[in-house]
């Protein structure tokens, strides 16, 4: 797999062999099609090197892509009549998903016309199609949402897997989101040996559920000759520490950690907000201390992470928040041009057919299959 | 069950009737007796009827409340020469506990002689201790931690309840888990009907593991002829919400939930004091902004909420953080304190008798047998 320029076509097709093109979907936002539109204009004036497939509703996204230059010929809109809503049930979008504007954006990664798919719609039903259309890589049994997590970390971020794909998973799914994750902290994150944590309610051995007590034994056993460290059980008061880059739990656990977490930062930034806002004297001390204030929100800012990264299938689906502004779906949509750039899936499907080929015997794993990018993933 | 005062004994023995006991191990915390013995003099200094039994080695703990002269006539000193450290195993403990202040800290509440325990120490063995010395109420299956949670309410708190006494629950236990958070929202939190909602990754009907829909619908009949209001499914961004005050889950995911909530907190106030640490003119800013910051940490201070109830024993014991201080501890106390003086432990094996005779059939239960207390429970 070349990492660097294909030389052999550098000359004639140099521009279009070098372009990404990542599939969007328009519709299915709390905010309508404007704020994806204004998100991949956004996006596209930092990657000049990217094109976009837009789906949707052609009346009402046509004008909106009319409205920014910068989409002019680097943008194809693909008309879909209908939209997922909110409500859908995943098993009904399944049957009857054809023609709406997800089914349309992943069937575009399907036929290859693009590599990486982004849509802010309805999560279970965005799964459900991703399953139904990609189908998992072989050797995954269940696929996972992975998500970034303000950390202490030097790079600001840890990740966190799985953070809703399914409600529950066993020790073997919990050891292949560990290679899962791995792999992600590499190719996305520029982590040549990531550290993997198991989360768990205490830091002890004997402590947790039965099936996180064989994952931590394998996981002991298979990163003594893998490609990543293996910190032990981490608790949920490490998920913003040092201590890890890859947390791995149960989508259920990890759907209520996640949310829980934004659920606190938007409580305290309330708060914060009341505080500064009573009395003049603290007004004025706001305004001394905006700067500051910036900086700190900027820290902290969900938009700057938005975007689920679905592990384990066919293709890479980034699923952005439903509710992102433009700043949120140019982030979830950046996110899946980098991933887009380094070729992750191919990385991915290789490293999770060396860990299924190793089994327990992780020392026939071939040591670097996806490290050789070293801490430049974007090399 | 009186709730006023008991007038055939006013006379002579006003004094020793109105009297409340706690009994406090003053071992086992990360910072030691005097910390405890410091927080157990200011609970005192804020309750003048309340009378303590400390347990501890003598020769350590009799120097510290030598120190503090409001102890001085208030204050029984229990000699126990050994300490349950945060390493031992629950398991041990249960055999070779006899003779460690948690143990004789518990066994004060077993013989009567003080109303309500508190230690700081090992969460794991304490539970095990109570459990093995208090047993669990008739109809109990599984005992549960409830904590405090800051939220937008009026009192600004939630309760959430199992933060950790076991690793799972099935929907018997979620529907009891429920009785028992809405027994301590009325008679510790003054919330005469409160709204129960149960923790899962979304809030549609069809989302989450099987136990949790089970309970659900079981939740959604007895609600209609309980003592409280069930408001359905409930996810982590709701914790903090004004949309419910007690919060029902699985000892796993509370747990999870309990200290990422902590560790988001914790990293956001560091991220603040970051942000106002640089540059001059941020720190004239925080100076300004002194009182309007310490508001703020107030809100967030986890010292004021100090404090995880043991439910579902012959007998209220209050968990106290390992790492707690003075202050952290006397929240505590005063916790132990008021659910003693509202006879909490009474009400509540009331209120399970009651559910478990109703069992699915909820209309035979008698309503209000524990909301005669209504909106002042302390009354």
């Amino acid at each position: 797999m070349a990492t660097g320029p294909d030389f052999a076509s550098a000359t004639a097709s140099v521009s279009a062999s070098d372009r990404v093109v990542i599939s969007v979907d328009a519709m299915g936002g709390d905010r309508g099609p404007a704020a994806v539109v204004a998100g991949l204009a956004d996006s596209m004036a930092q990657h000049p090197q990217m094109d976009a497939i837009l789906h949707g509703d052609e009346a009402v996204v046509a004008p909106l892509v009319a409205r920014h230059p910068i989409l002019s010929g680097r943008c194809t809109l693909r008309h879909a009549p209908r939209v997922v809503t909110m409500e859908d049930k995943p098993a009904q979008v399944m049957r009857h998903g054809a023609g709406t504007s997800m089914w349309s954006t992943i069937d575009s990664v399907k036929d290859g016309e693009a590599t990486v798919a982004v849509s802010c719609g309805n999560t279970g039903a965005l799964m459900a199609v991703s399953m139904l259309r990609l189908r998992k890589l072989p050797g995954v049994n269940r696929p996972a949402i992975a998500c970034l997590w303000p950390s202490r970390n030097p790079g600001g971020f840890n990740l966190m897997l799985d953070v809703g794909a399914d409600v529950k998973a066993e020790a073997d799914d919990l050891l292949q989101y560990a290679t899962m994750g791995a792999s992600y902290a590499r190719n996305g994150m520029g982590l040549a040996r990531p550290r993997i944590g198991l989360l768990n309610v205490g830091t002890e051995e004997h402590k947790g559920r039965a099936e996180l007590k064989e994952a931590h034994d394998r996981m002991t056993a298979v990163a003594k000759v893998g490609s990543f460290d293996y910190v032990g059980f981490v608790e949920g008061g490490d998920l913003p520490s040092n201590r890890v880059d890859v947390i791995v739990t149960d989508g259920f656990t990890g759907n209520v950690a996640l949310k829980t977490g934004e659920g606190t930062a938007k409580l305290i930034s309330d708060f914060l907000r009341d505080a500064f806002g009573a009395g003049i004297l603290s007004k004025f001390a706001a305004l001394l201390a905006m700067n500051s204030l910036k900086r700190f929100q900027k820290r902290i800012d969900p938009r700057r992470v938005n975007g689920g990264v679905f592990l384990g299938l066919n293709g890479t689906v980034v699923k952005s928040h439903g509710a992102a502004d433009a700043t949120g779906v140019a982030a979830a949509i950046g996110l899946a041009y980098q991933l887009a750039q380094v070729r992750f899936i191919e990385r991915l499907a290789a490293r999770v057919a060396s860990a299924e080929g190793a089994g327990q015997d992780a020392a026939q794993e071939a040591p670097g299959s996806d490290a050789g990018l070293g801490s430049s993933p974007t090399a």
